[in-house]
């Protein structure tokens, strides 16, 4: 029941449509007794640095859940910046201080890390192929070189995105052996696909080849819907462990929480 | 189930904490499957039109309900105004079309006629006496104005304030025979009370002298907790028609959905 004590969390979106994680949150608030609501708040880009003055002065906002392409505003507008989404140059989450402060942060890297991997543990001295250099890809690329994996290769249809983002690695990870290549399977022992590649199993391209998967792979697949993509069960008919991807949203979730104080 | 095609409302006060309009509008909402939500918004006066503004260009806000101290200031802010509205110089409903035009209303009057008095037949050719110059007064003054009452007394402890509105409606309503004065019942047969004298039965002091209603006398209180107020219990003691508040909310809240189209 909303009331008038009832906390109030935004996520923010453009488009909103499609936005999921007030339908997952609002029953977790229910189910844990919070008193607080996540309402999808739909304000175009241009339109962003005027609402978030407005957000900063509503007193009873405890914070918001921000997605694409809002996150890398989020960031430069926020007062504090955590380090995580300092290191990636957007924000996913923000919390609003009795004050008015803006706090930020970014969970995609550490839900990734401890939904998927045990909190980096599995990835520690791997050898890691990352498919994918987008938003999510970018998140987890970080995670993994803070999680101690022995080298990181990542690929990308897009080569410069691919390069781009391994020279961001490099750059804050010297000790790290990391390149930008293609999407071989040779010498490694972590595969994460990060790409959309398997979303529709009836007509996308496996991001590998998927006959050359070994038992000594452990892939992990942020895919949630299908939960099983053509990849994963690949990956199991050759006896690799395999990670699901809906652990990730519900480890962020939890972060998330926890960063508001709920 | 707020989704992200959920149309969002926003219920605007400061303080917050007492509204009451979501908890009566959501289940409604729930009830006839309309797919919106209203969340209570905090918002401290001097920070109201910077929040309009944002407000404005939120692509998802369907409306608001603007209350105590924010609807001089919406009413002000507004791009189009209802004409009850512009009477009482207060909006507390506003509309979002999708362009971002801000259309306000004030149906705090046509609640109460249309929630007590029948739409305002009931109010017809009586002598009115009407206690309480505050908002609600202020709004119920004009509605009976409107409604064809004979003559309208209007009592307040502040005398200046009474006179103030009675000069108001004096000025909209030359043919009208309208007052400041007294809460004396002599020649009156339409009692209403918007004053606060009943809230808190056991300490209020009566807002009449109740030994002087008479059966001819129609009474109405806007006061829905208690719902029987002592005034209400005396009147009905004395034969008297009476009129509870709680249909004022019900009405209300049916042509607040009627405004925003839902």
């Amino acid at each position: 029941m909303i009331t008038g004590n009832t906390r109030i969390f935004f996520m923010l979106a453009d488009p909103i449509h499609h936005v999921r994680t007030p339908e997952v949150l609002n029953p977790l608030f229910r189910a844990r007794g919070i008193d607080a609501v996540m309402v999808p708040v739909h304000y175009a880009p241009a339109d962003f640095a005027a609402a978030w003055q407005a957000m900063k002065r509503m007193r009873n906002l405890g914070g918001m859940v921000v997605s694409v392409p809002l996150k890398e505003q989020a960031l430069e507008l926020a007062d504090r910046v955590g380090a995580e989404a300092q290191e990636l140059g957007a924000a996913n989450t923000v919390r609003r201080e009795a004050d008015g402060t803006m706090v930020a942060e970014n969970f995609d890297g550490r839900g990734f890390l401890q939904g998927l991997l045990g909190g980096g543990a599995d990835a520690q001295g791997r050898e890691a192929l990352l498919l994918g250099a987008g938003g999510a890809g970018r998140a987890i690329a970080f995670g993994l070189a803070r999680s101690g994996v022995a080298s990181l290769r990542v690929h990308d249809p897009d080569a410069a995105r691919a390069q781009s983002l391994a020279d961001r690695i490099a750059a804050g990870y010297p000790q790290l052996r990391v390149s930008a290549g293609p999407n071989d399977l040779d010498g490694v022992d972590l595969l994460v696909n990060a790409s959309p590649c398997g979303l529709h199993p009836e007509t996308d391209p496996a991001p590998v080849d998927l006959s050359r998967l070994r038992p000594e792979i452990l892939v992990a697949d942020i895919i949630m819907k299908p939960r099983e993509t053509p990849l994963l069960r690949a990956a199991q008919d050759k006896g690799c462990q395999v990670r699901h991807g809906a652990p990730m949203l519900d480890c962020q979730l939890e972060l998330m929480l926890e960063f508001f104080g709920l």
